[in-house]
């Protein structure tokens, strides 16, 4: 194997990961003559990251949030797309390794955002569902509708409950959006899928360690949806732990449990730093420390935008929100300073321009902090659907989602619910396999 | 796990597969006050046999021609969805077992259908790619995008070759198909996608036994296809039989070769009658045989219809075709017939209405049999669109699978081509790792 980048007299920009940050980074330099472009990402398309909760509770379909990098690139000669993992970084060699073979850059960026931080506990690694990434959507999708079928099998009552009830361990975003779309199906969809279940009996939990709800935003968004959800029956517990979960209950910090085979974990996210880089350079919840140029510490050519990035500002002593807007804006100076380097022009500093907060709790109903005004409600839902709908990529899904949702709004459509099995592709099963053969060896010898 | 059928004093109707005939005769039954049905189907959605070829040239989303069967029988209360395998039937108890258990029946209709048939190679069916599922049909579309992927950096022509060329077996509707769309996108998709190929090194064969493609329809349509797809650009063979296949080169019966990874084996099918059964019902191609009342010979009480079945008419003496309209008009007849079984009224024979066949060879064109008509080109490709999109269950899915493809047609959309590979399901790994336990145990002891 061999990345088969060609030498070009251009200056060469690798950038590692197609996230927010590295796709708007990339899109930028796409039509800059200065610069021969490498955008390495393990998948061959673009997640819109906001919108996994809606894969996973079947209200849109994947592809709907997707974008496939070859298309968004389709007319750029000098972006080399290519799909595979990085293993590390060789600073001195001024070297990117990864499955494919070593790719020298003239500036790395690195822009490999953040996964689930599960700190440490291995049972909830082993039996609780993450949502960082589409196929982990899909993964759940699937998982939860799996168990309403079993529950029409099963032999006792508190099995049944076990696979309907469902825990959701954080209450950010991700698992306020959750619970809201799942207590909505609860009362919606579920019961006319599944007239032979009784739906009073499913339970949905959300557990935040924190004294409050969506802890970044306003006390007036905190509080309306803290009462949205409970509106909705979702059974909230603030200043609440989770210890331990088996696979059938959850158990808390204080001793008290939930009977649930069910734990979505959304409770904290951890940066993916490159192997290679000094110790020194990796801060708090591993996010790469970077100065106001995104200028990794101790490197002029090493460069970090996004989740994986800490850069500090007076606003901002711990660092930005992991979230979109961070990363697209510091993607979109960074593509600014680089040609200003390269033209023996100063950089210019990054300055967070907060753009404001919104999260939706269900059909209808959304809670928005703009910087000077705060508002909740349908209206509020309203700006949410427009703010996301503008914000994706390519008309043709923009489109494609706005139809998508607008037909589910009106009609509780359900031809989504499907429980699609992938066959596990030849190569993964032949390399289990070999595995498999491996560790017999071992034990006959 | 039990599968919980209420006991009911209406007559229980067991159908195994949600196919074209077990769907048909589902939703018949569904508003008869005189039935219970059991629906047991090992996906919970029905899926568009016709258009898997569009999935595996991610022409169109799978959702798109898949129905969730719960949403099809959303208000039926007497309808009863198991997903779940059947693994036999015990005609003396009634009885068919699953893997949720048993499921006694007053009237069992076996709807399985048909799969690959490999004829027994093992190099072929551990090597070629078949496509009867829409599983399968993701799996190539993926296994297709990541050769592209692939083909970037590998170190020889030879190997990138082999990446990229493309042998289709059987001459069929579903290799002709396959093989137009993948022309096409040779022709215009793939070489923006992936600007470092050149796509002229990729070729497409098309390997049949017979004399002639698409071997049932006219001499006329036979002809019009073959110049088509050589317009197009595919190497068709004809009367050449394949003989191995060793994942590098596939070797002809003739003792010629073609180097090529990717081998999509569409040359036949073979019935999946039920275990149970006595062997003197299965005739060729393991089909069930089965009387003008679709009753199963030495049975009253239980009955094949579609693929599974084998009934001879004057006119079919080898049986009916194994395509979607026999399956239909059984369904359809034998929930009369058993409406008028339980009235004590005679039967009605069933008479296949032959209502034509079609095929589509690229965007745009199409051969077309009528009963008394046959035309090619445009306007049968327009018949072909409308005939298939008028088949399509459901209102919404016909919109979306219409406006999806208009869409295509016009823009050579391509956000479709995404390489999503699902997690496997915990359950799945789970037991795998028992698996492997138990076989080094086996090695130990």
């Amino acid at each position: 194997m061999n990345p088969n980048i060609p030498q070009t007299d251009r200056k060469r920009v690798v950038i590692v990961g197609a996230g927010f940050g590295g796709l708007q980074l990339a899109r930028k330099l796409s039509t800059r003559k200065e610069f021969q472009v490498v955008l390495i990402n393990r998948h061959n398309y673009h997640e819109f990251q906001p919108l996994y909760y809606q894969v996973a509770t079947a209200g849109l379909e994947a592809n709907s949030i997707l974008f496939p990098l070859r298309a968004v690139f389709g007319n750029c000669k000098n972006v080399h797309i290519r799909v595979t993992d990085v293993t590390g970084v060789r600073p001195t060699d001024k070297t990117v390794d990864t499955e494919l073979g070593p790719v020298p850059y003239d500036y790395l960026v690195i822009a490999t955002g953040a996964d689930t931080n599960f700190f440490n506990q291995q049972n909830i690694i082993e039996k609780a569902l993450p949502m960082k990434s589409v196929s982990e959507a899909i993964a759940l999708r699937n998982r939860m509708l799996q168990n309403f079928e079993d529950a029409l099998s099963v032999e006792t009552a508190d099995e049944r409950e076990g696979l309907m009830d469902v825990v959701v361990v954080g209450g950010g975003p991700t698992g306020v959006e959750l619970c809201g779309t799942l207590a909505e199906m609860r009362r919606t969809v579920l019961p006319r899928d599944y007239p032979e279940l009784d739906f009073t009996m499913m339970d949905i939990s959300l557990i935040e360690s924190g004294g409050e709800l969506l802890g970044p935003m306003s006390v007036q968004s905190q509080t309306h949806s803290l009462e949205y959800l409970q509106e909705l029956g979702v059974n909230v517990r603030l200043n609440t732990r989770v210890k331990d979960f088996d696979g059938r209950t959850v158990t808390m910090v204080d001793g008290s449990t939930i009977r649930s085979n069910n734990v979505i974990w959304a409770a904290g996210v951890k940066a993916n730093p490159l192997a290679g880089l000094p110790a020194e350079v990796l801060g708090r919840g591993g996010r790469i420390l970077v100065d106001r140029y995104n200028q990794v510490q101790g490197f002029t050519d090493i460069f970090a935008i996004g989740d994986v990035a800490l850069m500090t500002e007076e606003k901002w002593p711990n660092g930005h929100p992991q979230i979109a807007q961070p990363a697209i804006q510091q993607g979109k100076l960074l593509a600014r300073n680089l040609l200003r380097w390269v033209q023996n022009e100063p950089p210019v500093e990054f300055t967070y321009r907060d753009l404001g907060s919104m999260a939706t709790i269900g059909r209808g109903l959304a809670v928005v902090d703009l910087p000077f005004f705060k508002f909740q409600g349908f209206f509020a839902w309203l700006t949410w659907l427009f703010v996301h709908l503008m914000s994706i990529v390519g008309v043709k899904n923009r489109l494609a989602i706005f139809t998508n949702w607008m037909f589910n709004y009106l009609t509780y459509n359900n031809s989504l619910r499907l429980i699609i099995r992938q066959k596990m592709p030849q190569g993964n099963l032949d390399a289990m396999q070999k595995k498999l053969s491996d560790q017999m060896e071992v034990v006959k010898t």
